[in-house]
């Protein structure tokens, strides 16, 4: 990895955006770097929570901007078509791969997040930052659009008016006022940031089977698109159903029952069943 | 009624979860009798509201689980294929009938709220709960998942951030982190619960056409998945030219025009218009 | 325009409801020249922003009440059939409209803001108020039916609960509360209310290109119906692509770089590319 850094302890993957001398700002090296990161993390049953920081005194400073008024001449096809269906936006990969990510992802946001530096986390399940972080979605300043799916997630995350302020006016806040409108859901000084999301990542998984939290992980976040509780009620009968009567089920009740810590059996890599059927299906790309 | 009880007076019904010595544990009686009680609310108009509470200490434990690691057994067909399309989950039968109601929907949490003893409430329009109430998403942690449709009501009753901690988790907490991020609508001392749901029950109806709530109760639940305001506009056109050349309307608008209270003659029983045509339909159910 | 004022200082437009002895109550004239401002300001890049208030001491006084309880007889159609496809609900018209503008709408609340008169205030991007103003979605207790796709919007602006009790009740409530649910974005003294709507108006737009603003307004209200965040991605991977190469991001990268002001050259009139091609369409109107 060229740049971003990985490493695994105590059940909990750490990813780093490794930049430091750019403020990590992102790359298509770092694009594809990040995929292939949750890729790998999502095949290890060792690790139950991923934490995604930077490296240095920023979390990220945005897209690198270093060919200037040019940035963004890359985002046109090989044939040189100048067109809509040229190439995907890249912080848009990262994300919708998180999206589908079966660890809950805690971005430790501890310095500067501006553009695809915070939109990126969105699609993180949590987002702890340092009180004295800054934000920005200032893509209307550059001239261009928001992305990475944030005109989806942003206005699912904070209020409409106050998502609606930030992306228009483009202005850089700081990171108290994303925690007074939800989008930060702790704020702590920037020392001790990563162990309060080391600690996070402990109180989310010591007691929940493994599988049970990638299902309903995935089970919460496609949900927020169905038109009807009872797309839901046909993907948690089907959850119910199996993971009902199988061992984790048998441990986690006997457990309670015996007032003793459960040991689950079932495996995410190797036991993960399918619950969705045809609902809630994973739309195609289409430019 | 077996294990709830179903009692009216002053135009607002209660009902009340009653095996207070298990806790009020969820059994399929309790189920059917639920869905049963709803049915008969909806066709008697002398009912305004429905307060739903739980008898002795506790509102409801969650699942019986005295059947121990074998609970979720039952949930197999009756060719004892233990496939998804096997029976369909209770809470979730629960939640839609309630979904579809033509009255409001009070849950008063008297005590502990737990597994489904919480997410059967999530289509209840309103929470409140005694302030020494506990609460818990317990799911992950017996090694199921989360059922009765709370994975698509819960992210859209709190922040995202904290339904996913919450369901991750599996942490029983007190009602006043519930109250803090908006799952409950107001916390009373255990004593007074019930008549400050009688009270809201009043505030909600005493000026109010009762064909007007029913309408507008399902207009803005199903709203709720509707992917444009277009939807609504087609729903909501039909209602005006519908409703506003009514008895109700022509009641309603005289007597505030005259300073007087209102006397509206439709009743839910009998003249409730079709206002959705081919909009916002109910799915099926399939496994 | 008859019933309503408009006029353009300084980029931004002001639309005054202009029937000050009728409390600016809503007519079928105040809808077709709201539809007709809205039109001319979008296609007017003079224009930035726009604000909507009432002359007087009223906002809007909810529908024209002066034929009593006849007023809805016109809601049927020119047949004199009075079925559900007689004619299309006005409010509905107008909020569908600001649903489409290019430009952001700043509703200045200036006092009672009551039925039509707060709903048809659902699609500005943000409500001020006056902090003596009082805000009431009365519908249930006209006997007719929430509008102005008022189903839709409103439990996307407030939490879920106070939605319901705010339509099922019928009360007439203090701005206070409506800030203090998320509905009114900020609260000022009534003699500063228009100062402070053209102060965010300037603050949002000053630093912003225009194209860029009229696509993220469009991009973020659509995609709050979207099913998946993938739909969002097809529309900012257009978005990116047209725009990444464009004047306005040669531009805004560029002054970025120089520590300069950008003037952005591209026109909301003459150069808003289509960034959704087949996502997120325009449901036709069916009665």
């Amino acid at each position: 990895m060229d740049h971003i850094g990985l490493a695994v302890a105590d059940g909990i993957a750490t990813i780093t955006l490794n930049r430091p001398d750019q403020l990590n700002a992102f790359t298509t090296t770092m694009e594809n770097e990040l995929i292939a990161a949750y890729d790998q993390l999502d095949a290890d049953d060792s690790v139950r929570a991923i934490v995604l920081t930077g490296a240095g005194r920023a979390f990220c400073a945005g897209a690198d901007l270093s060919a200037g008024a040019a940035t963004f001449d890359h985002w046109q096809d090989e044939d040189g078509d100048e067109g809509a269906d040229a190439r995907r936006d890249g912080g848009g990969r990262v994300v919708l791969r998180m999206f589908e990510s079966r660890k809950p992802i805690i971005a430790a946001i501890n310095g500067p997040a501006v553009g695809v530096g915070i939109t990126m986390t969105l699609a993180a399940d949590f987002r702890l930052a340092a009180d004295d972080a800054r934000i920005g979605f200032v893509f209307n300043r550059r001239g261009i659009v928001p992305e990475s799916c944030s005109t989806w997630f942003l206005p699912r995350l904070v209020p409409l008016q106050t998502a609606l302020d930030w992306v228009y006016s483009g202005r850089v806040f700081p990171a108290t006022e994303a925690f007074d409108a939800g989008l930060v859901y702790k704020l702590y000084p920037r020392e001790s940031l990563l162990d309060e999301a080391y600690a996070l990542a402990r109180s989310l998984t010591e007691h929940s089977a493994p599988v049970s939290m990638a299902l309903s992980r995935q089970m919460m976040w496609r949900a927020l698109g169905a038109e009807h509780p009872m797309i839901a009620h046909r993907v948690e009968t089907r959850g119910i159903n199996i993971r009902g009567i199988g061992p984790d089920a048998r441990e986690g009740i006997s457990a309670f029952l015996e007032k003793r810590p459960a040991v689950f059996p079932d495996s995410v890599r190797d036991d993960l069943p399918d619950v969705f059927g045809e609902d809630l299906p994973t739309p195609a790309f289409r430019g």
